[in-house]
């Protein structure tokens, strides 16, 4: 693998930053790699940790001569960090972004960018229910989706930038910034919501004790709460940020359960049977598809952290 | 390990069945196991497969001369099952299940036997999304939990089948049968109803394409739709006989989602934040209990299926 980028900026050195600069690494995809973020134990932790070629301690001295930037916080805050960089990039450099919605980025990012950059934001599809700089590894990213939202930008900085996330493992898409949030509120962030709720709900829950709960959570429970578990900050703004979508597929959520709820109370097993035997079919599908083995392998992850310790 | 029953009757051949036969012949816990089950296919399968020593056309049949008698049928079917076998059950036989729910169980078997036998509910918490004769192997209880409800029976003929799940590499608890679906109700019955309804949601979606629910699914969806392959027969009686205990915890589960429904509409980040890292304590709690790893071990049965495959 050549080297595409002079150098990267790292915005944010959680999960996915740390993972993106120890896959940089991997495959000598850049010339520098220049991190930073707002806290100065997680600076502290990525020096020790050495994954970066420089910490610096600020976004406005991080992208200096930078050809590529990654904005790596949270949604909520990537318009804050727009305004500070901007009057630092350098020309014709390329800035993306890795937030889970893809609209909101654009309106708080997008004012901000002068015309001679090249904006494109992207979303890797790829996470953990750990977060923060330790969390990091290079193969985050292998056979993991990537959607690129280019949304008129320039034809050769989308390709480099498509070159570097398949440099770093991943399959690349790009989609419309609409089109991605109904998508990511179907696959994602409704998924989520519902995975809180659910472990909230067993929590709450007086006559069964958190005991109890814990002990018996391989009947189903457990998976919940593995999704559940993931950062309540990037979580919180994913949902203020995709309100609409998310509002909608929930509206959708509750009549399908309102409908199920009712046929348990009348008895009608029929229709319960018909229903089961449908998600049956498309959970074939995903396997069939080659999204999933027998394994599940959001457990990757879990594996490589058991490794280490 | 020594045997613990001379004749072992298994009624119903699928899953839990054909993996307590495997577990058996592996701890040598029994002298003789007799299986059967409703189908003719599935009865030549597990003639194929070997797993049994005799399978015989009727549970009838099956059960003569036998000291323990499991029902492993969906709940559904347990009454006539039991009546069935009632009058060729041998006298001072342990008649147990392996049903999700207990209540029913013991509403629906209780009456056919008679006092000269041991009826012992039990419940093994395991399982995968597979299901059949084929799906079975030795190694599906171990380091899980099998509850029994013993409900007043004898206190010898408990600790004998307590020792043959201990055998079968479980760890074994007593509950009373309301307490046991309430607990299911929060930790497997619920959880899988939710799951099943999000998969139809996204199946349901026009402007989301199947392919790309499939195709992003590892975004979190993905971990609904293995719950949501279960057995829809066996589901389908879960919540036709759990239906108290599921609807209550339904109405809990609506009830906060609602409130976070409302705290995305109205933009209440705090709420949110405050919701998420809670339930992210839980998770903590559940992988210091040693109740799960980093990784998922969900998936231990689909290693061993691609380990065949």
């Amino acid at each position: 693998m050549s080297q595409i980028y002079d150098r990267v900026a790292l915005i944010g050195l959680g999960l996915i930053a740390s993972s993106m600069a120890h896959a940089i690494r991997r495959g000598g995809l850049a010339g520098e790699i220049v991190g930073t973020a707002r806290s100065a134990e997680t600076r502290d932790i990525a020096r020790e940790l050495g994954f970066c070629d420089r910490v610096v301690d600020s976004a406005a001295e991080a992208v200096k001569g930078a050809d590529l930037v990654v904005l790596a916080v949270p949604v909520g805050a990537m318009s804050a960090v727009a305004a500070e960089i901007a009057p630092h990039l350098a020309k014709g450099a390329t800035v993306t972004d890795v937030g889970s919605v893809k609209q909101a980025v654009i309106d708080a990012v997008g004012p901000h960018l002068s015309e001679d950059l090249h904006f494109i934001p992207g979303h890797p599809l790829a996470g953990t229910e750990h977060s923060g700089p330790r969390s990091g590894f290079a193969e985050l990213f292998d056979n993991r989706w990537c959607i690129l939202v280019p949304n008129g930008a320039d034809k050769d900085a989308t390709i480099r930038l498509r070159k570097l996330w398949e440099g770093l493992g991943s399959n690349v898409e790009e989609m419309d910034p609409e089109h991605h949030d109904l998508v990511l509120a179907v696959t994602s962030h409704t998924p989520h919501l519902i995975a809180y709720t659910m472990v909230g709900v067993a929590d709450d829950l007086r006559r069964v004790t958190d005991s109890e709960v814990i002990k018996y959570s391989a009947a189903g429970f457990r998976d919940f709460t593995r999704i559940a578990a993931s950062d309540p900050t990037m979580w919180r703004d994913v949902f203020l940020t995709n309100k609409d979508a998310t509002l909608e597929i929930l509206g959708r959520f509750t009549e399908e359960l309102f409908a199920l709820q009712r046929a348990i109370r009348t008895g009608d097993g029929d229709a319960l049977h018909d229903y089961f035997t449908h998600t049956r079919a498309i959970r074939r599908s995903i396997i069939e598809a080659g999204q999933d083995t027998d394994a599940p392998d959001f457990g990757r992850v879990g594996q490589h952290e058991v490794k280490k310790s």
